[in-house]
């Protein structure tokens, strides 16, 4: 981005994607007095009636995304599965950030894992299964249980299959239409952590402290600060996100999933994922930080310099409510120091994530 | 408000007026999972873009009004110069939220000071005017300086006067136009501080914290927590919120503006104005406080419970950002703990409230 490339307050910020994080997005972008274009294909998207225009259309709509590209300044997105020629095809007419490299890189599970340990970075054991060879060859490596994953579309636990000892692992692959997979070894890991971190267009970074997660059914559950880690490890944490930040050349919010293990009586670090976004084990940032992870994706795409997060509060819990637990509100509304947040989701259906809460404990 | 007025998610919410405060509410509530219905006469409304629904139409257009009620599940208002006669229409169809009779009260300075009067609660030293013989015996009574204020529709400094001793009386009121005027009496007070409290439908009440104003040109200026005041003038004043707030059958939020004076070698409070709705020295709580202003307003023309307020940090400051002050927005944005807020406004008139920031100073 060229210092020219400085939003001005009323500029349009335009937004693939039109769910939780393109609303919550767009909530941001309001604050800060710059307009929202939602772009989406779903109706009844929950960002859209928070944002001052919309377009509902599918991505490969060439004559939509050429009239949206026209109507903003910048263009960003909020999930990684964005098609890659409606990516490339937006960017020849409006910078968009995150670059759409850093979706070939992260949409597929192979290229992303390779690219983190080419930059020397830990990865969790993984090895490609495009043949029932490699599938072999992969449990004789990383030895069982283990997941395989299709490399592409998965997200939530869709996509996956876990394969225990004495199980038919042709069968498992078979069950992912034999597409070509990732085999994940098993790590045991004390606990799941994640960094949200932030790039501006002139190479600055600021991390939000690591945030401990712990997931039920695949979906995350829970996100907590401080994580219970040691000092050390919550540098290493951030130094890996802003060194993937930087290789990526990124400009935005990623957020960085890792696993804690203990390798020789010390904690230490595996990179799990890569999210090319603002990232659910961030929503902690807007009720218990005083910037969010939504607010500086915002400053980034928009050229603007990045706030230094500071924690509220001694402890900071973020719970997510998931289907039907939406309908239970009642013992949030009046927890002391909760803040509620519900995504306008019409139907909750089981496993969709219908909203959040937070829970701040104010320092004495 | 009865039980069966307690709003689902993915109600509607109609806030007549569209300016900053409307903006806000509307944030607010969408986070809550409550639509918006905005109606306001004037175009680029700040709040029209952050709302799922916008009417643009005159107070006096009852088809538009009607339209409007029919949409809606229930109706509040984001400032107190509604018409009476609006508010009438309007809490025929649905109910509104502070009562209309409210409006009554607060739209006119003379009632709403005789009103406070009558509930044994300190006002600032005050007289009518609506003659030349009232204003005479006035500034007998109440010595000069003197204000002379119009009754109605007065704000940020307009629609009032200030008298000198020696100045001709008679030619003020004349550059008032002779309208019914209240005369108020110089109160050399040590500050000025506001209590926002809010009433839910079932007659409770949750105060903010007192909060010590500073202003500059009869505006706003900054609104800063903890104020410096003893426990007990804090205690004071938040009784005297709630029993205002009980007295006039209070559902939503409230501003009470109060004068801290020194009498007989202690703190004593005055009661200055009311402000039937949100109220700029309550912005702070969107960053400093685990509930905002505006979420509680929601929270209780909602008909859900009201949240308990716990402050963030040790201190917060929030400063208005006043006519061509937002051209100057960079030294705010890289302000540790600091956070901005645009109200989408395009023209930077001189006087006119662009947006605010509000600092917070994190506990250790």
């Amino acid at each position: 981005m060229r210092p020219t490339d400085v939003l001005k307050p009323g500029s349009t910020i335009g937004i693939l994607g039109g769910g939780q994080l393109g609303r919550m997005l767009a909530l941001a972008a309001a604050r800060l007095g710059l307009h929202c274009h939602i772009y989406s294909p779903e109706k009844d998207s929950g960002a859209f009636e928070v944002a001052r225009a919309f377009t509902r259309a599918d991505y490969e709509d060439e004559a939509a995304l050429a009239k949206f590209a026209a109507a903003v300044d910048v263009i960003t997105y909020e999930f990684e599965n964005i098609p890659a020629a409606t990516a490339a095809f937006l960017s020849k007419r409006k910078p968009v950030h995150p670059n759409p490299k850093v979706l070939e890189t992260t949409q597929d599970r192979l290229v992303e894992k390779n690219f983190i340990s080419a930059l020397k970075i830990p990865v969790a054991p993984y090895a490609p299964v495009h043949s029932a060879a490699q599938l072999a060859n992969g449990i004789e490596k990383l030895g069982l249980p283990a997941v395989l994953k299709t490399t592409t579309m998965g997200y939530d636990g869709k996509g996956q299959i876990k394969i225990m000892p004495g199980d038919d692992a042709n069968a498992a692959w078979r069950s992912l239409k034999n597409k070509p997979c990732v085999l994940e070894g098993f790590v045991n890991f004390q606990r799941e952590v994640s960094v949200i971190a932030a790039r501006s267009a002139d190479g600055k970074v600021e991390c939000f402290e690591v945030t401990e997660n712990d997931h039920q059914n695949h979906i995350l559950k829970t996100s907590t600060v401080p994580a219970k880690v040691t000092d050390e490890t919550a540098k290493e944490a951030e130094r890996i996100a802003a060194k993937i930040a930087k290789a990526l050349d990124y400009v935005g919010v990623l957020g960085v999933e890792m696993f804690v293990v203990k390798v020789k009586g010390k904690q230490a670090l595996m990179v799990n994922e890569i999210a090319p976004r603002v990232h659910n084990s961030g929503h902690w940032t807007l009720d218990g930080a005083t910037v969010s992870q939504f607010e500086q994706h915002i400053r980034a795409v928009a050229g603007w310099p990045l706030a230094k997060p500071l924690r509220l509060g001694r402890k900071v819990q973020m719970t997510n409510l998931i289907g039907d637990e939406v309908h239970d509100l009642a013992p949030w509304l009046t927890l002391p120091g909760t803040s509620l947040h519900l995504y306008g989701k019409p139907d909750a259906r089981a496993g969709r994530k219908m909203g959040h809460v937070t829970r701040v404990w104010p320092a004495k």
